[in-house]
C-alpha cells in the first residue's frame, strides 16, 4: 500500500512530497498549484489554529470575515502594495452571466479592503483600537507550487489593527511577534528566530516588517510568520481617520500579521525523518495509538488483549488517541503507518506482554529498540502523559541542536560564501542593499531576518568591511 | 449614537437591516451583494460553527479543505447540476498577468471538485464511507442582496459523504437533517420542521433534497440546512467507483448537506423583537452583561458597586460574561445598548442594590419590568445559571407557540389562498408540479416541504382534489 520513500539525503524535494502525500496530509487539485488538504492535513491546522486563535483572544483580538473579492481599484491605492501584489492576482472578469465593468480581484491579502471599511468604522478616538484577525483562503498565482509552501490557493489568519499612535502599534507588532516565537517555539517545537526583514524583503506597503525564521531538516530557511508595521501607509491610501481628544483629525497607525499553512510545511521539514512525519504531541492530531498484537486463530489471546487495551483507554487522560485494531494487517505494517504519519507515541500489546502485566511504549522521535520501553500496565495513563512532555521537549532541543550545529559565524566574505551553502550564517551587514544583493548574486542567499537579540559591540560588514552595528542571518530559503 | 430601530410591523425588511447595522452584526462590502461579517456577529457564527463541529466529529465525520477554484469543464459534468448554478456563477479569467486556458470557476458548491477527488481517493470497499467535511466560502452571483440571507459571497459547512450502498447513503442523509433539527431547536431555539423537498425545489444534481424549515417573525418560511440524497449523480458524472467485495467495480452512493450563515439570518428573525436582537443563551457570544450604576462624583460609591461586580464575577461559572463599566454613559444608554445586541440576561447593580444585598436581573425575552427580578447577592451564579436555561428554554416555547398559531389548515383552496398570505398553511398535495406551479403563480407560495411526520389516513390534493397521500407546508419564503 505504501511506496518506498526516498531518504531524505538523496532528494529533500521528493522525500518532502512523497511524505505529504502518502501521509494523506495533502494532495494537488486538478487546478494547477491549488491545494487539497485533507483531514489528517486538516486536523493538524486545526490545532495550529486553536492554538493561536486562543492566543489572539487573550491579547484583546476578535475574530471577524471580510470579503473574498476586491475591487482592483482598491489594490492601486497603495503605490508598493500594487508593485507587490499585481504579478500575482487571480481577476474575476464575468459574474451571474455578464462582463463586470471593473474586474474583482481574489484577494491576495486584505490590507486594502480592510483598511476601506476601517475608514468606515472609525469615527474617533475611543473607537481605538481596533483589533481584528480573519481565518481565511487568499489566492496568489504560483508558478512553481509546493504543497504547503507555495501554493496559489492557501489558508491562513491575517491580523488587522488600527492605533491612534505610531509606539502603540510598533507595540502591537511585536506583541505578535511574540506570540508568534512563542507558538512556535512551545507548541511546533520549532527554535525560530525572531527578527526584522531588511528592507528589500519587507512587505510591499510596510514601514518594517518582522519575521519569524526557521530552520529545515535540508538547513536552508524558512519564513513561517510575519508581522508588519504599516505606519500610515495604508491610513493614508483609504483615508482611515480619527478625531482626536482634543478633536483634530488624525491619520491612524496600522499593523497586519499572518500565520499560513506553510507552517504545516515547516513541521514537517523541521522534524520529519526517513520514516515520514514527526508530528510534535501538543499539535499532533493523534498523540498516541494502540496497536493490539492479536495472533490468528487464537480467539481468547484476542478477547484478553482487546480487553486490556480498553482497561489502558479507561485510564487515560487529556491523550488524543487512536486504536488500531485492523486484525486484517501485520503488527509491521499498522507500526510503519503510524510512523510515516508521525503520530508521537505507540503502545504495542500483545499476549506475552498481557503475561508480564506490561506494555510496550514507542517513541516515534526516537526509532527502533532505543525509544522502546516497557511499562507496567498500571502505570501506563501516567507515563503516556509524562513521555509525551519528554517527547515535545526532546523535539526542540533536537531542533536547536541541529538549528546551532548548522549556524556559522564566518569572518571574511571567502568563509562566508562556503558556509551560507550548508546553514545559516552570521555576519554583520553595513544595511546597504549593494552589499545584500551581491550575497543573493554570489550565493542564492537572502538575509532572513536581523535579530531582535543582537550581540554588544560593532564590527565590519562581511561583504563591503564598511562599519556594521547589526548582525545579520542570511541563508538560502524557502 | 444609534438611531431609532424601524418597528417590526411597520417595515420589517429594513428593521432586519437596521438591527443587523446598529448591533455590529454585519455590513455591506464596497463590492455589491458582498459582506462583512463584523466581530459580534462573526463571535455568534463561531459558536454556531462549534456546536454543528462537534455534532459532525461526534458522528465520525472530520473536517479537510478543498479549492475555491473549479475547472468550468467540472461543473458541465452533470447536467442537472450545471443548469442550476451556471447563472450564479463567478468567473476567473485572468490569472498572474496572463488569460487562463481554461476559466475557473469560483465554486458556488463544491459536488464537482470533491466528486473528482473522491474518484481519486476512493479504490476499493474499504475506503468506504468517505465522510468529510468542509467550512468554507462559496460565492453565487446575487441580484437581490440581503445581508446573511442572501449575499454574494456566503459562509458554510457542506458535508460529502460517499457510501457503498443507496440505503446507507439515506441513513448519512437523515442523520444530518437529525443534527440539524437537534442543532435548530436545542441550540438556535427555533422549531424547525423537518422534511422533504418536492422535485422543483430539490437541490440541482440531487435524487431527493431534505431541509429544515423555520418560521421567521413575519410569519415567512426560511429554509435553514439542507441534507442531500445524491444518488449516484455525481458518482457516475466523476467516475467515483470501488471494487467491492467480490472483485466488482461499482458506482459510490454519495451525499451533500449544508447550513450556512443563514442560519444567522434565522436566529435574528425568529426571536428579535422592536428593541433589536434577542439572542439565545446556548449561542449568545455573551450571555450575560453586568451594568454597574455609579453615580456621578461619588467615588465611595462607585468603588463598593466595583467591589461587589468583582465579586459576583468570581462566583460565575461557565458564563460568557461582559461587565460594560463605561461610566461616561448613562445606564439607561448602555441597557439599550445591550438590549440591541440581544444579550439574554442582564444584572443591574447600584448604590441602593448595594445596601439591600441585592442584584437586579433583567431578561431580555421579557422586556420591561416583568423581565425583571431581584437577586440576593450571595446566590446571582446559581441564579444566572438558571436564568440563562429557562430563557432558553422559553424562547423556544414562544416561538413554537408563534409558529403553531401561525400555522393553518385549510380545507378548500380558497381558504388555502387567504391563510398562505398569513402563515404556513399545512393541506395536501397530489404530488403533481402543476399544482405546485399554480399556488405559486397564485399566491407567491411555495412547497417549503413534505413534512417527514406526516398523520395518518390520506385525502385530497387542496388544489386539484385528486387522491393526496401527504401533506406538506405551504408559505411564501425567503
Amino acid at each position: 500500500m505504501f511506496d518506498k520513500i526516498v531518504p531524505r539525503s538523496e532528494d529533500y524535494a521528493k522525500w518532502y512530497t512523497q511524505v505529504i502525500r502518502q501521509a494523506e496530509m495533502a494532495d494537488y487539485a486538478p487546478v494547477r498549484g491549488c491545494m487539497v488538504v485533507r483531514p489528517y492535513g486538516f486536523a493538524l491546522w486545526e490545532n495550529v489554529k486553536e492554538q493561536l486563535d486562543s492566543r489572539f483572544k487573550a491579547s484583546g483580538h476578535q475574530n471577524a470575515a471580510f470579503p473574498l473579492f476586491i475591487p482592483m481599484s482598491f489594490i492601486e491605492k497603495e503605490a508598493e502594495h500594487v508593485e507587490g501584489f499585481k504579478p500575482e492576482l487571480a481577476i474575476v472578469t464575468h459574474g451571474g452571466g455578464k462582463k463586470l465593468e471593473e474586474p474583482l480581484v481574489v484577494r491576495p491579502t486584505s490590507e486594502t479592503i480592510i483598511g476601506y471599511m476601517y475608514s468606515q468604522w472609525i469615527q474617533s478616538y475611543r473607537d481605538l483600537p481596533v483589533l481584528i484577525n480573519q481565518w481565511a483562503n487568499v489566492v496568489r498565482w504560483e508558478m512553481r507550487p509546493r504543497l504547503f509552501l507555495r501554493t496559489m490557493e492557501f489558508f491562513w489568519q491575517e491580523g488587522h489593527t488600527a492605533h491612534s499612535t505610531h509606539a502603540e502599534a510598533e507595540e502591537e507588532t511585536l506583541r505578535i511577534l511574540d506570540i508568534y516565537t512563542d507558538f512556535a517555539v512551545n507548541e511546533a517545537a520549532i527554535p525560530v528566530i525572531p527578527g526584522r526583514k531588511s528592507d528589500s524583503e519587507k512587505f510591499p506597503g510596510a514601514l518594517t516588517s518582522y519575521t519569524i525564521e526557521a530552520m529545515m531538516g535540508d538547513k536552508r530557511g524558512l519564513q513561517a510568520g510575519t508581522s508588519h508595521d504599516l505606519g500610515q501607509n495604508f491610513a493614508k491610501a483609504f483615508d482611515i481617520q480619527y478625531l482626536d481628544a482634543n478633536q483634530k483629525q488624525q491619520h491612524c497607525w496600522t499593523t497586519s500579521w499572518g500565520v499560513s499553512t506553510r507552517m504545516i510545511g515547516a513541521i514537517i521539514m523541521a522534524h520529519g525523518d526517513d520514516q515520514g512525519l514527526v508530528l510534535p504531541p501538543r499539535l499532533a492530531p493523534t498523540q498516541l495509538v494502540i496497536v493490539p498484537i492479536t495472533p490468528k486463530n487464537r480467539e481468547d489471546d484476542k478477547q484478553a488483549v482487546m480487553d486490556a487495551v480498553a482497561k489502558i483507554c479507561e485510564t487515560l487522560e487529556g491523550v488524543r488517541y487512536h486504536v488500531d485494531d485492523r486484525h486484517d494487517y501485520s503488527p509491521g505494517w499498522r507500526f510503519n503507518e503510524w510512523e510515516l504519519k508521525g503520530v508521537p507515541l505507540r503502545i504495542e500489546i500483545g499476549p506475552r506482554d498481557l503475561a508480564k502485566n506490561q506494555v510496550v511504549l514507542a517513541r516515534r522521535d526516537i526509532p527502533g529498540r532505543d525509544g522502546k520501553s516497557f511499562v507496567s500496565s498500571g502505570n501506563v495513563a501516567n507515563e503516556v502523559n509524562q513521555m509525551l512532555d519528554t517527547i515535545q521537549a526532546d523535539m526542540l532541543k533536537r531542533a536547536t541542536a541541529f538549528r546551532d550545529a548548522n549556524t556559522f559565524e564566518p569572518t571574511s566574505y571567502e568563509a562566508f560564501q562556503e558556509v551560507v551553502e550548508e546553514g545559516f550564517a552570521r555576519a554583520r551587514w553595513c544595511g546597504n542593499e549593494t552589499c545584500e544583493d551581491k550575497v543573493r548574486e554570489d550565493t542564492q542567499a537572502t538575509i532572513r531576518c536581523i535579530p531582535i537579540e543582537q550581540p554588544d559591540g560593532d564590527g565590519n560588514c562581511i561583504v563591503c568591511s564598511a562599519a556594521a552595528e547589526e548582525i545579520a542571518i542570511f541563508a538560502r530559503a524557502y
